[in-house]
């Protein structure tokens, strides 16, 4: 599991007083990052290589809201990962109290610089096993 | 059904050159700002009236991309109406040729002004009347 | 001058109630969008033909906030043309009242795909010609 | 002077490839609640005591472009102070290079809840006091 820390800032928030919830899906972005990086194979490297991961599907619970002023713990594990889609899993957590806030998960694929549909495996089986040793299947 | 047409803005797209997928998120708040409208109770009179409508989940699949100079028809529909919550569905169409961007769904609840859950068939039989025939089931 | 209404989106709010001031920079953007639509230059087709024109600077004042359930009036004019940069003027207007609300100044310059500096005269001078006839002094 | 570093995220960037000029304005924020920080009155608390301190201007000027995959460093100073108004500078550099990409400046008051202007000195001498010495003058 990644895990990073991430503070609310003023202009994520709404005139609800909260985080507005499109945020949280850019959270997400954050640390898949996070991991990218903690795994060495971060996403900027992957781009200029000529390989995208679009995000094709995305869904998210909102159970409490996050303020500003607040530190929000978000974690992150890949939970499927196969030759053409995989899967990340999310919980945010305010980092003072332990509640969590969020939880949501994301589908992915692999596209290469043209939008095309790539087989990891074949384009770079170094990477798809790295991927493929990283998965967390549920608790 | 409602619908209303977007254009999509340069601030929206990401360096795929496509818009970022947070951005579809946006747009749904959009156009039930239109279906609320339409209703005749837009939701700033809703919040001036002390009622507030969380978004508690949402889900996204991005099927195609749309990019900079395109109009996207948002189209949505109540398909869900209870006493505490509620749900929307979502389609967002490349207005030109027709084709199927993004599908959706979300989920609402009532809060009043301290964030605690309303019964709205208590607070406003009028508009709970109003809001429950407004509901189309999934064709 | 070239206008165009805006509507508040609840996006756009923060949690001081009122519309962030980072979105009336994205306002600009918008309105720029309609000048030159008008103007018979959309931009998306200045890109397709390999001529970008980012920001070079910005300025802002607010005067007083919009917020959620407001229609603001965005109203532009080219203020200066050169070969190398050339500058807009904003106003927005709460669409209701009349009252100014925020003021503005951007100004541009010409790049290729390479993001090397243009001149507009030598690459495309009826483009040049079209633009420097939509300067508007400042009254 | 303040600093602290902005890891650029993908929902930052645009379709040009390189940050949206919108964004440096937001990083300003981020860099101005981290000088608040430091000076022992976060703006969460700020708040809670009723004292708002809105943005009234700012201009910015963009010199090379922050991409994805960059660190960005953010400066900050408070260049004036008096009772109704303050001023802040900013310029942010590529951390690696330590290329100066972006600078600006922005101005602010004092606001209570019912916005309307507050004068420091009278509400909060001690804050008045506090934030006095920490005038940087121009070098």
């Amino acid at each position: 599991m990644t895990s990073y820390l991430h503070r609310v800032q003023y202009y994520e928030t709404d005139a609800m007083g909260v985080v507005h919830h499109s945020n949280y899906i850019r959270w997400m972005e954050e640390v898949r990052e996070v991991f990218l990086d903690e795994a060495g194979m971060p996403y900027a490297e992957m781009e200029t290589s000529g390989l995208y991961s679009p995000v094709i599907a995305v869904s998210c619970r909102y159970r409490f809201p996050a303020r500003f002023g607040d530190t929000v713990r978000i974690e992150t594990a890949l939970t499927e990962f196969g030759n053409v889609r995989f899967c990340y899993r999310y919980r945010m957590v305010d980092a003072a109290s332990g509640k969590v806030l969020v939880t949501g998960e994301s589908e992915h694929c692999f596209l290469n610089r043209e939008g095309r549909p790539v087989s990891l495996k074949r384009k770079n089986p170094a990477l798809y096993d790295k991927f493929a040793q990283l998965v967390e299947k549920e608790p």
